[in-house]
């Protein structure tokens, strides 16, 4: 059944929400007093479209129901979560908390996207103290799957559990935080970057783009897919953390950050730090930055789940839960639905040759796993290699484009395998693929007879494949 | 002219500086008195080989020549750069530099991998302290391009200068500090963040595990890309930086970090760390960890590189300047040489079968270009679109293999164009392409003659090429 979320507060962060809830298949109904609210939350809508389904290797979820309501009854109405993503002003908060709580399911979660309140805080004046917790995300919503899950003691015994389990479905990383302190994990260290880099620029150390590139280039990309602690148990060596954090205790009394101290706020400063940003990214508007930012992220993403490593990790065992299930295979059958993503697109500003091997790589995968082909069959058994592919090209493909494969098979006789791919965008055929596969040992890696139970089923599908004829575009291989 | 570099101090920072330089094609020479210094740095330099090489579509220079000497005098010797990697103790350092001075060039740069000393306290026994600069570097420094370059006002004029244009062609990434100060920038954050992690553990708010995720799960992708300022310069969105800035005023006086205070480091602490550390990532060993985190690195790299942003930029730029120069068109030339990246594997444990053709695709944008298709043809006026690819799959390709491909014009008519490939893998043919593209006009996205000049060019190339025979595996596209 469809799930519905209540999103309060639409800006960059409530519009992130309803945009990561909106494409995995929610209801979102959004309540946001500004009047720009509709027009601010469809443009992050247009933004998140594009991103999201890049980092998936599947179609996702068909889009849920986005509505706009007027007041807070009615946007709560249903809602099994409910986000809230106000202002950062507690009594504003915890006004809204009572609204909420006169209307809303008892069951429902309220989660608040606070960077600093604990939620004893917010709790405080709550009818119910025990439905709302901390769900603090990370911007942009829609990509980075980071959510900071904090209780208090007052918060219902399987509260966080529920809302961990619930994010989850949604492709979320809910971090449950031990004990409730002011904001809670990431950002006080985000703080104490922020505190430091105000005195670098105050003190004429560094400027704004001096100081993204200490960062960047270097131990950015680090706490990219490690974090500190890991970061610092390789560079220690065999030697092991203890020794290595022991050599770290004289440093703590070097004069190695201002941190005991905080510099003043001046408009001076202020100034100081807008105009180096202007000179550093000025030239970009925001809209061409946050395109170029999650152009980026996609592409980090993408390259760690290709790895099933950090973040990689968290987007491949999430898409495991939305692969299409086996369809009949009997007849022709769809072996691909994707959204192609921002990294496939080549020089010529459409979707490169290779992708279209690629994505018949994947819908070849995904019809031999169906046969048996599975991780477990090839670690120990046997594997179909490639042995000739012939692509004809249709019609461009461009990025952001949904595409999708239907795989006949054309023969099937032993170790051989000849499948056909066609695959389409936007209603037309885009391309036809040939695969000519050969079954393989994995123990010699040479070619060998499949297992019969495997190739019996084969020749059935074969046969019944027959029946719906030649493909145009067929022979391409097989020919010496 | 090789270059010749002297590396004092071969451990993780000194064996990760040895092995870019050496992949790079200079020479180098080590001095190092642990007995077990010459085993540690040949087994950084096989990770390396693997890595560093992996960023590049290109293939390195031919590696350089690495010596051990077991004196000063001897590793300096010819040497312009020379890198000192010593333990962080001031004396030590500063006695070293006397005895390098008494015989090293007085042109050569000398840096220190020092993260915390100040230049001028480096330079101060110094014979000759203009010759000294701190060069910081992030492990691993194979694959993380920033140096910090800092020097102080008894530094030559000219020096930091030189280090920039020194390093930048080894693919590193300098940045001039405007000013020494202790931990000069990127570790500064470091130590502020460390030192908030510290209190964090110790007051059972977060284990190093959840920590590490706080970081990789969220801002840690942001970081790997843009940095600090450009991050929240998006995330204030129109309203300015100005603003954005402004609103964070009163966070400054909250408490969100315990920054203004330094833990202790007891042994409680850090047997608290070393055994929250062994319950994250004890299941893996250092080296398992070292080969995790280059592949890790070299995906995102990689993918910001096809981006061509951040660090992305930086690796595009220099391979620019290692690409291979434009050979005698009218022979089968080589349009490919690389290695295989660790991200080209599939679940055969071997380079899929779309990365042959990804191959193929870059050897076929060389021979483009060097027939005229430049970037600034295909954005004004035409380029060349694959119709149809016919590929023979004839040896399995493993990851840090090195390919390569020469290519064939088979025929040129008009707006029709035949290519094919031979790929080679450890002097075997590995696979063969045949490539059939039409030339497009990019205003109207369809075929098109090409410009007379281009069509003159490859007809005569075609002509020249036929001379070579007819490769086998030719004839699988164009039936139709």
């Amino acid at each position: 059944m469809t799930k519905t979320a209540a999103i309060l507060g639409g800006g960059v962060i409530g519009g992130g929400w309803a945009a990561r809830f909106l494409l995995m298949g929610w209801d979102v109904r959004v309540f946001d007093p500004s009047p720009t609210a509709e027009e601010t939350l469809n443009a992050m809508l247009g933004r998140a479209r594009r991103a999201l389904p890049a980092l998936y290797d599947v179609a996702l979820p068909a889009e849920g129901k986005l509505s706009f309501h007027g007041t807070i009854s009615e946007a709560v109405d249903g809602a099994v979560w409910i986000q809230e993503s106000a202002p950062e002003r507690l009594e504003l908060k915890q006004k809204l908390y009572q609204q909420v709580q006169s209307v809303c399911d008892p069951e429902a979660i309220i989660g608040s996207s606070t960077s600093g309140f604990m939620p004893s805080e917010l709790q405080s004046c709550a009818t119910r103290p025990e439905q709302i917790i901390v769900a603090h995300p990370f911007n942009p919503v829609y990509l980075l799957p980071l959510i900071e899950l904090v209780g208090s003691d007052k918060t219902g015994p399987d509260t966080l559990d529920r809302a961990k389990d619930l994010l989850e479905t949604v492709g979320l990383f809910p971090l449950k935080v031990r004990q409730e302190i002011p904001a809670h994990i990431a950002d006080r260290f985000l703080e104490a970057v922020w505190r430091e880099a105000l005195w670098l620029i105050k003190d004429g150390i560094a400027t704004t783009e001096e100081i993204d590139d200490a960062i960047r280039m270097g131990f950015g990309l680090r706490w990219g897919q490690m974090g500190l602690f890991e970061t610092y148990r390789v560079a220690g060596g065999p030697a092991g953390m203890a020794h290595f954090i022991s050599q770290f205790g004289p440093a703590l009394e070097w004069p190695w950050t201002k941190l005991m101290d905080v510099p003043e706020l001046t408009d001076e400063l202020i100034e100081m730090i807008a105009s180096q940003s202007d000179a550093q990214s000025g030239h970009l508007s925001i809209a061409e930055l946050e395109s170029l930012r999650d152009g980026n992220l996609i592409g980090m993403m993408r390259s760690l789940k290709a790895r099933g490593s950090a973040v990689g990790k968290v987007l491949a065992d999430h898409e495991k839960t939305i692969e299409p299930v086996m369809p009949d295979l009997m007849v022709p059958m769809i072996t691909l639905d994707r959204q192609v993503p921002t990294d496939w697109v080549d020089g010529n500003g459409h979707m490169n040759e290779s992708r279209y091997v690629q994505a018949m790589s994947e819908a070849s995968d995904r019809f031999l796993l169906w046969i048996g082909t599975t991780p477990d069959y090839i670690a120990t058994q046997g594997s179909w290699f490639t042995v000739e592919n012939h692509v004809r090209y249709l019609a461009e493909v461009m990025i952001g484009d949904r595409i999708s494969a239907t795989t006949k098979v054309l023969e099937a006789k032993g170790k051989k395998l000849k499948l056909f791919y066609t695959i389409r965008c936007n209603g037309e055929v885009a391309a036809t693929v040939e695969q000519l596969l050969i079954h393989v040992d994995m123990q010699t890696r040479r070619a060998g007879e499949p297992p019969a139970e495997m190739a019996d089923l084969l020749t059935r599908i074969a046969e019944a494949h027959a029946a719906f004829g030649v493909p145009e575009g067929a022979g391409g291989t097989g020919r010496r």
